[in-house]
Order: structure tokens, then sequence, then C-alpha cells
């Protein structure tokens, strides 16, 4: 094969946007929902034929395929070095009723940057990769991104399979029926750096029209529930500054929430998706109040300032009003930046091609901040059209796919130099 | 009988408290509740035994008694002189875990104010009465202060025969069934004035260590539900100038609502008591929020003054969030003002006899109000601990029952000049 300079190749070189489409869509078949949409959980028989398909295409492109035993597949194209490999990809599982893009865009669009490479019969130095991982969506194994805390040795391959699905079912189980896992083990493989191509499951691209999201890192995630215990009261005959009303410190605690973000500012979000009132009467002032709170920041220490913010807010709120108040962590997942080499590089790939940029963190978890801590690591977005995913309404236009892949073709020439 | 001057008479004559608290207690054994408490829903077996108890006491007491079609029953003790009586009175239904002091309260108050004539020998110009009217708490069979409003030519006795049980049961198939109902025609019977003693059912008293509350009317309701639609959106990759949040709007809408109490002031209690969100999730911001609104006021300016301010601000609270917006009115109750010179009369009895007053209004409905509008009406308030009512902790001390059917017993007397 030939090998020119990667600069001079991104500059010309181009992906097949028509068949990259085609090959979500043939993909999108496999647990094809009546209506539009994708259902395709981790391990089923659906995941098990779209692995074969898989496989299938990335023989066809002459890749060597390496499976470890937790079912996460490689394809590596040689380069004139040997070592570790540029490696691109994401997860084929989907959610219960998922879309075509979640996921498969980044393995297939990897496929589109090594079938571009090998048409134009293009050499690296370092050999380039296209993998899927096992299990990110975390529906019916948890926990979601498994697979690439198994290919990276977050969590072990055993522990991981013994992951126990609703009806009992282990993944043990699946795997040995299904016969998805291979004989690699789990972290002989390595990556030089990873590279992964998303939707952006949110509106901010589409609003702003922009092709390309530059991705950060990954926001990190703070969970908390919050119980209020006050005293239930006639709504007639109780005057104002006799109430201990745990619904008023719910909503006035629901209303700072929205007021913590906006003093944080940049890209804090802040959400109380529940509030429950007891006994949720018209005329009962409500003795019991239960709310959830929502915080993510790419700022580590953005993020404990708005847990600190919001806990002397709730308490100083509960206490004027004479409420008890208990704030419990449901979850918390520190933010994961990605290596700043990478973003720089795919600022500057997507703006050589001439695409309308965004620097933003993303809001959801992704397999590439599993792959993060072990080596430079990446991320691309494209839009989503309304900002829906984990929909059956999900959509990117063909034209944003080709963009992306097409950046995610220039970053990976670049890294496998 | 002797006839003296009732400002004479009320400074040396009292009721015998003891008496009147025996009553309380034996008649709350009907319906009475393992653990405390009452259960005697109007038109059941409990209340047709009640009826017969209390009618028992009337005719041992020397009363005519009156009950018309509806149950409205009233014992009368003959004046010097014909004519309406002076009546005293409330009801003796209770909600499903109620207390021994609602309602039965008025009802036999009244009749120890007429035993401690009896004792003394004391004569009125007037006839003085003890009333108590079916189906005051509307339980089972709405609306509530039903008897009162047939009592009065607010609602037609067959009118009000019609309503349903959940069961299917009419009150007509009830009144017939337990030969409840009389012969008198509801209307014929008038009063010269109305006296209802209760218990407060708020915590106001209380908390101010005061004996009488001097009620000068019930207060305005006005129930509003506000729907909001919004758009439901992930938690993580929703910027927050992108949401349009149900539930925020909610939050804020309730926040607002305590502020509204607090800017109009005086007597205004405000409460949400519901807060609805969906799909409720920790991490989706709410597309669908349904909230209730309870405003009280016993001055009708205010009271309109109050919902204007509540739609206005709710209108641009949704208008800013880019969220729909919905309030329907569920209900809306003017205010009743009492008679001032029956309200003065009772804080002039009590505060000769000693007692601490307090001029408060109800924000309880009661057979008062719907007295109101046909002669000179009032009610005398005693506390209830903890502000507890409608609850099998319903509680008032035995002097505090004696200090409020000695007031009833005064101004009954001056009344009846």
């Amino acid at each position: 094969m030939a090998f020119r300079g990667s600069e001079i190749i991104s500059k010309n070189l181009r992906v097949d946007g028509h068949r990259l489409v085609g090959r979500i869509e043939e993909l999108a078949q496999i647990g094809g929902l009546e209506g539009g949409g994708v259902c395709r959980l981790a391990f089923s028989d659906e995941d098990k034929q779209a692995r074969e398909k898989v496989v299938r295409w990335m023989t066809d492109l002459g890749l060597d395929i390496v499976i470890d035993r937790f079912g996460n597949t490689v394809g590596i194209r040689a380069g004139q070095e040997e070592g570790p490999p540029v490696m691109m990809g994401s997860h084929i599982d989907t959610v219960e009723t998922g879309g075509s893009y979640d996921g498969a865009l980044g393995v297939l669009a990897g496929l589109e940057v090594i079938e571009t490479l090998n048409d134009a019969n293009i050499g690296t130095r370092y050999p380039i990769a296209v993998a899927f991982f096992s299990n990110e969506e975390g529906c019916r194994f948890q926990p979601d991104m498994m697979g690439s805390c198994v290919f990276t040795g977050v969590l072990s391959h055993e522990e991981a399979s013994k992951a126990v699905a609703p009806d009992g079912t282990t993944i043990a189980d699946e795997l040995e029926r299904r016969e998805i896992g291979g004989s690699a083990n789990p972290g002989d493989l390595k990556a030089r750096a990873f590279l992964e191509l998303h939707v952006e499951q949110g509106p901010i691209m589409e609003a702003e029209n922009l092709q390309i999201g530059v991705v950060e890192g990954v926001q990190g995630i703070s969970w908390s529930e919050i119980n209020l215990k006050g005293v239930s009261n006639h709504a007639g005959t109780t005057p104002m500054h006799l109430r201990h009303d745990a619904g008023f410190v719910a909503a006035e605690i629901a209303t700072y929430v929205r007021k913590l973000a906006r003093d944080i500012g940049g890209g804090q979000v802040a959400t109380v998706g529940v509030i429950e009132l007891h006994p949720s009467q018209i005329n009962v002032v409500a003795d019991q109040a239960k709310m959830t709170v929502d915080l993510r920041n790419l700022d580590e220490n953005l993020l404990l300032q708005a847990e600190h913010k919001l806990e002397q807010y709730a308490a100083q709120s509960a206490k004027n009003e004479g409420v008890d108040i208990e704030i419990s962590r449901l979850a918390r997942f520190q933010p994961t930046p990605f290596d700043t080499g990478v973003i720089n590089l795919v600022a500057k790939t997507a703006e050589n091609m001439g695409f309308g940029i965004k620097r933003m963190s993303s809001g959801a978890g992704h397999d590439a901040q599993i792959l993060a801590p072990s080596c430079p690591t990446g991320m691309i977005f494209v839009p989503s059209r309304g900002g829906k995913s984990h929909n059956i309404e999900e959509y990117t236009d063909p034209d944003e796919i080709a963009a992306g892949a097409n950046v995610l073709l220039g970053v990976a020439l670049e890294l496998a130099e």
C-alpha cells in the first residue's frame, strides 16, 4: 500500500457517505421495530446476529479479528509498524426502543474509514482498528459501558459475567448459550489512541446549526434524593406562619436548582425530574415530599461546588420552614476529560474541512470515557434531530453522518502517523 | 319561669361543663373507633342512633321537637313571645376518621345552655332552640353542609335527596330505610338568629393561648388546577437555555404561591397540595406537570386579587420557559361575613367573662355560613389541640369547652331579649 502524509491525504480523501448510511440502515434491520427504531439488547439473539454481520464486514475488509471472552470485538488493519492500533469504535447494542445511530454510527463509520483507505490503497504507519464493545447500554444487565470496562480491566471478566437480568439469567449463561465470547483475554489488546464518533443525543448542535461537536470530555454526574418531613395541616385553618409545608420546601429547592445552574454557568446542568408530595390533596398541606436532583458538569471542582451549594440551600430552606430534611447521594461519577491533543486535532481537522464546530461536553456516558484513562482519547459528535436519542425517532442527516465520518478519517490518519 | 335582664344573668349564670363533656363523651360512643375517634357518616346506622339519642335529650329537657323531611332536627324552648327562635346548633355527622367535638360540640353545648336555663328557672323573651343539620360533612353524599342548605331553601329537599353515594345508594333511599326524615317542610321554621359553637380546627388559638375565637366570617375558597406542558429531554445533554421544563414552572409557581400569601397578608392563606410530574424520572426533564392551588380569604376583593396575581405570575413563568399552561377553576365560594352585631356581642360577652379573645375567620366551611344570609349569625371558636381536626386525635380541653358554652349562653340570652 502507498503511504503518504496524512495532511495531504485528509485534504483530498473522503468517505463514501452513501455506503456508510447503507450499512447503518442494513444493521438497523436486525432488531428493527415496526414503525421504526431498533431493539437490540446486549447478549440477545439480535445482538448475536448483529455481531456476526459486523464481523463479516470486517472480514470482507481484510481485517484481523480479535474477540475477547466477553465478546468485545476488534478488527485490525495492519500498519507499517507493529504495536497497538489507533482504535475507532463504539457499540452495537441498543436500548429497548432505540434508534439506528446510537453506537452503530461509531462502529460503522470506523469500517467506512477503513474501506476508504483500502479503496485508495493507503497505508498507515501504525495499525488502525475498529471495535465494538459489549453491553454499552446496560439495559438488561447493569452497569452500562460494561464491555469497555472489561476491555480496559476496570471490571474483571468474571465479575461482569455474573451480572443477572431480571429473569435470573446471567451474562455467563448468555455468552455460552449464544457463543458470543471469543478466545482472547480482555486486556491483552491495547489501543494507541481511541476515537468515538457518536450522535450528540442532545439539541445543541441542531439549534446552533453546527456540523461537528468537538467533545472535550464526559460530564461528571451527581444524583441526589431529598426527603422532606413536615406536618400535614388543613389548607384553610392553618395560617402561613404556623406551617411546616414539605411541598413548599421541595418547590423552593427545585426553583433554586435552576438558579444554581445559572450561577455556576458554563456547561453546568441541573434537573429536578421527580417531585412527589404526600398526601397529595388540594386542601391539605403536604407532610412529606420526595424529590431528585441531577447535577452534571465537566469540571469536577464546579460539580463539587454545585453539590455543596445545593446542600446548603436545601438545609436552610428546610430549617426556615421547620421541616426535617434528608439528602442521600444515589450516584456519583467524576467527569472524564479527553486528551487535549486529540481534542485539538478533532477541532483542527473539522475546521480544515470547513465544518462549523463547537467544543462541548457529553452529558451522556460513552465507551470513550472508559478508554480515556488508558490512551489518548477523543469523541466527535454529529447532530441529533430534535435532540432525540434512546428514541425510535432518533435521526441524523446523511450529510452530517458523512461529515462526522470524514473528520474521523482525518483524525485517525493523523494519529496513525 | 322568672325573667330577668340578660346582662345580670350572664354575669352570674354558668353552664355545667362536666355535664356537657359527659354528653360529648356519651355521643362519641356511637360510631366510636377502636383507639379513639368517631365514624358517624351522615344517614348511616350510627347517624340514626345518634339522632335518637339527641332527640331523647331534647325531649327530656322539655323541648318541642321539629324534624323536617330531610332530617334537620330542632328542639325549641318556648319564650314569653311567639316567633322564630334564637337558634344554636351544628351537626352530629362526622368524617370517616373524625373526632368527638367537630359538630357535636355546637349541638350539645346548645342543649347545655337550655338545661342551664331550665335549672335556673330562667325564661327568655323569644324562644331559644337547638338544632342539628343533616350531612354537614358531605363525605358519602356531596355537597357538604347539605342539611343547612335544605333548611334555608338554598337547595331543595327533592334535589338533595337525589345525591348518590359511590355504591349507588341515594339519600332518598337512606331517609326512607332508616326513617330519618320528619313531617315538617324544610323552610317552614325560621331562626331569629343563629349561633354555632365549634372547635377551631386550626392551630392559631392554641399557639396564642386564647380561649375564645370571635369568628368574623367564613373564608371564601378558590381552587385551581394548573396543567403545564413542556418538552421531555435528557437531563445531561440538554443545556438549560434549551429546556421547556414543566416541572420547573410548577416549582416556580408553587414557590410564588407562598410569596403571594405573604404579599396579600392578613388572613390570606395559599396552599399547593398537589404537584405531579411526568415522566417522573431522575434524569429526564419533565414534559408535564399538574398542580393545585388552594386560596382562601375572608375578603372577596382580596381573594379576587390573589386569583389574579396567581394567574398573571403562572402565565408569565410558563411563557418564560416556553411551556404551555392551562388553568382551570375547580371550585369557588365567596366569603361569608357574619353579622357585625353578633360578632361584637360574642367579643363583648367573652371579654366580660375574662377570656382572651381573637377576632378571626374560619378556614373551614360550617352550617353557620349557610344560615348567615337568612338571619343574624355568628360563630364562637374554642381551641383545637395541635390544630388537629378530621382526625381521631381531635381534642379540646374541658375548661375550654365550658368557656365556649358559657359565651354561647351569654350571647343566646342577650339575643333572646
